[in-house]
């Protein structure tokens, strides 16, 4: 099988990290990233990655700042069979003609609308019905959290109604010298949040309303859910509807896991690159069930929770791994997945 | 009639406003407040109101801080007809056989159990059962909420269950160099969180579930909720229900106030005392119904929202004032209660 | 005497504090305020001032939005003897030629370049210089903080050369939802940073360097300064030198106040408007002497600490309080200006 | 060369990171780690290094929490050669005799005072004042980039006197939740703050006099110096002198590195363990000179600053290494220290 060759066009939060994950697949080559930044964030991609300009006027601009671009976008989408467009909300919007002209698969990112591309994807839900198309849309990270968890529950038939609310962390670490909050909370300007409507886009079938607010902080958002259960259930019943679905983790706060930051000093112990979850942490000393109703609490590590699903949304347009399960264990594998992270980590099992 | 003679114990964020509050009632006399403090906040304090110290030991304390006490805690109670006891958790259960030997009635605040006095007030539920009673406890912040907003629903026959997530402020501002948290959040280390329970303290019958986590911020908590009616109903219903519970005051998007700050902001503007906000501030425009089901984010400012609850119960426990409406129309017109802060501010009407 | 007739324009979070402390002065109107804004700020201040739109849009915006503007800009500076522009950076610079036209002094503020107007002002070093004058600008916050301290130590004979280190608040706390910074600082760009120049605006002599940064906080600026004294000096010295300068308060780490927040408190609780310090409050116990050498931090409430400067730059342009002194002694016995906030508050002398 | 056998008593933010860096050293083993903690960290830890239980009490509780330890404090010492305390203020004190009888050399930390060991140590300073010592103290964060940037400029013959004000963070990281400040600042209790001390046990010969201050973020301590040379340099003499001392590398403003957390996000994408950063981060564009005067702003990474510094002690007390330019350079390559790092990182060269 020859492998995909990978454009990432947006080196930001999402592209540098989907980088880095399509350098790791053995299915996979990275032929490069495109910005148009040209300060020290591209100046240090371009010490390890083939950096290209974005626009002309980037290049122009990259040459003044020395940065050795190595052609602009056109070069780039030359020599692949998939993009990744991570720019920011709505330009790859209007990139998606110009890779469509291309012959260039496109995976777009949540900040887009559903209809850009008309198919929205998470790995666990729609896999297949992404194969062979010319693009789809990784979902945001709020919404790939909640396809997550309440897929799983959906799956092990339990999910009657969700209702959640969900606290945004205000603005991401590297530019919270930019604009983010202080001291204060911004709910949303509208009730219901557009997360629920969205995570309808992959599992249309979900009863979901959600309320959301933006924190004071920098670090990850948190889910709070009141759960209708579709009858009487226990405690591990929802535990393992939970544990059965991948990218799902549990975190306890017996552990001493206790709040955000908890988490994130942990994965940044764990030795993971730029101490990214990939993972939902889910509370599993929070879940608690009275009778036909649950409630959970969990941790979204916004900057890196769509990067798995990235990854296997590049499989799906290509179609060179025909199902999700094996395109899961694949990327799972290769960034070190875990379902618990204090447990010692298995060894990949390479005969399975 | 005779004027309640009234000392206030603990003079933190609770006490020093409570002590402003009975200087406010032309019902009420303030014989004085008694802290350990010997710092900044007591010395400011002695410059405009009778100071007495807790303990014996804080009264040496205070000699050697030149602070000028005029006596110690029990000098206080002999002078007073009830006393409002804002002493850290726990505390006040102690002092409580104490008020009682003594023929001083006693308000508590809402860290401490509903056991201790048996009896949990917030004024427009329950006003009438404290009347005559030798105590009563002043429920928390965020429990005073809960029962205005819910028992105002309740009231209208239009609530059957309602869950809610409650977003708290992380610590005081005048403290907030002492220990607060940073960039984080920190959910309780139980669903459901106490809030729920407490409110059923006084308002029995309330199915009410709560989750609760702090917030990186110090200015105010924020509650958002999801209601379950006890049948289809239109906004407008549940805007008059609200309209017709007191210390509820409407907020809303479209005047800019779109934030925990900016209602800060405004209470500074109106000129109120310390920028305090006594009512419970509902975006109007967040209001949102669906069928049977509603959706509600208020904003609780905490250091003063049980300010007017316990110059109420202090009425109540006397029984000077036999009913609530009377009381609270006392107390509101007193400190300048309002059911909107944009519109002009209704002239009291001293006939009715 | 005729009282002065004052318009501002821009009540944003100086201007309202101008405004009020207007109203609080004997010899002078409030004809009204001007502003482009359509919300809460400007809906609350119509409750209770004569309100006029900034420009015609606004007028526009402001019948939309049921704001009761009592006409234009023009309409309020025709009524006006002085006008105080408190406008955002740049934009009084505009509005000056208007003023001029209009033979209507100005005040502009800190954000405006000395240039505009050709006059720096500070009450206690300049105040007869501004007399007559058609327009001043009161310098910013941190600028006028530096003339108040360094200018009494100069004045004292003391003050040979001064370097200092300024962390600047953020944000404003009623705009830290719109943009602050999180979890980090912010050095200024450039090395010295503009306040020493700006200072010498108004002290030409003064020998000053300064390094700013924005740190993670909406509440005060704080100073930390290393003095070069013309001679070897006592502390009491060096304290005397300051006491003798108006609008300079002392505060100190031993009797709690440790922090910024502490300050901020104690403000509330001495019922100021908005919880407003107009002095610079010098830590009392952290000033040190060594040799020739001194240390000193101190803390600036930048939303209020140009107030009193803007009342005695009225006085002075309309040259009817000939000296400042006097002018002084009224603008702050009318805000309750005070040298120690935890002694008690010298009554005014009404003979002197 | 037989390998240095190190053991590491206190899994703490330091301690990790020091087990961490042993794990690199080619010369060194890492025989374990000890703590008193049962939660996700030293679990975390259990499951990649060997974990002893610094008390008795800590291995019930560790056997309690499921913790594989593999002894007690006294099993890990007997294998030492070295040990690493990194246990709280003023724990190692205590712990050092004990170290002492059983003839295993002692690293301790900069909570600890000078006089505890009698030698205070900074690499490039005095490595070889610490060759065959039983123990040393590497000293704290602050004071160890202190010494590295005056040091570097004493060593060229440049530095008079030297005022610095350090704004510390908060809190680290990972304890965010559990105390920290919240929008405000707290000066230390006194001036000058002890880092100028501190820095003279290393130095002696420095004029140096530093004020200290928290701020509101938890990343990173910056230090803002104005330094009196011992003539009129140029800027260029005085980045010279910087260049030429280890570990510090120059950042810039002009590439967008203009704030704390820019430089913290570009550690994570090098790549960077726990996205550390060894270096003192130097603002070249930043360092002005005016004459004889120059002025400085610098970042310190605190969790990891003082790791090299460690390491290189290790190697002095054992007298393996005999010059402090070669156990540097180790040191260095096997972190991958950089000079700048937005340039190509260069490849080591293994002839020199």
């Amino acid at each position: 099988m020859n492998t995909i060759r990978v454009g990432v066009n947006g080196y930001g939060v999402i592209g540098k990290r989907v980088a880095d994950a399509v350098l790791l697949q053995s299915d996979m080559d990275l032929v490069g990233v495109a910005d148009i930044a040209t300060d020290w964030r591209i100046k240090s991609a371009a010490n390890r990655l083939p950096v290209f300009a974005s626009t002309i006027e980037a290049q122009q601009a990259m040459r003044g700042a020395d940065v050795p671009a190595q052609g602009v976008l056109d070069d780039l989408l030359a020599q692949c069979d998939v993009v990744v467009d991570t720019t920011p909300k709505d330009v790859a919007a209007g990139n998606l003609e110009r890779y469509r002209a291309l012959g260039v698969k496109a995976v777009l990112q949540g900040g887009e609308s559903h209809s850009t591309t008309g198919h929205s994807f998470v790995a666990q839900a729609n896999y297949a019905s992404a194969i062979g198309r010319d693009s789809t849309r990784v979902v945001s990270c709020n919404t790939t959290s909640i396809v997550r968890i309440l897929g799983a529950l959906d799956a092990a038939g339990l999910l009657l109604r969700a209702r959640g609310v969900l606290i945004r962390r205000a603005t991401d670490p590297w530019e919270s010298h930019l604009g983010g909050i202080m001291n204060t909370m911004v709910p949303e300007p509208t009730i219901p949040s557009h997360q629920g409507p969205d995570a309808q886009t992959v599992l249309p079938g979900l009863d979901v309303v959600t309320i959301a607010a933006k924190g004071a902080h920098t670090q990850t958002h948190s889910h709070y859910w009141t759960l209708q259960l579709t009858r009487e259930a226990t405690r591990d019943e929802v535990l393992d509807a939970l544990r059965a679905a991948p990218r799902i983790a549990f975190i306890r706060m017996s552990d001493g896991l206790v709040a955000l930051n908890s988490t994130v000093e942990l994965m940044r112990d764990l030795g993971r690159p730029r101490g990214d979850m990939w993972e939902v942490a889910v509370w599993e000393d929070l879940v608690t069930v009275n009778g036909s109703e649950a409630y959970l609490a969990y941790q979204v590590y916004n900057e890196a929770i769509v990067v798995p699903e990235t990854i296997d949304a590049i499989r799906a347009l290509t179609g060179t791994v025909p199902d999700a399960a094996t395109s899961i264990r694949l990327t799972d594998e290769s960034l070190g997945m875990r379902q618990d992270f204090l447990t010692p980590a298995e060894e990949p099992d390479h005969d399975r």
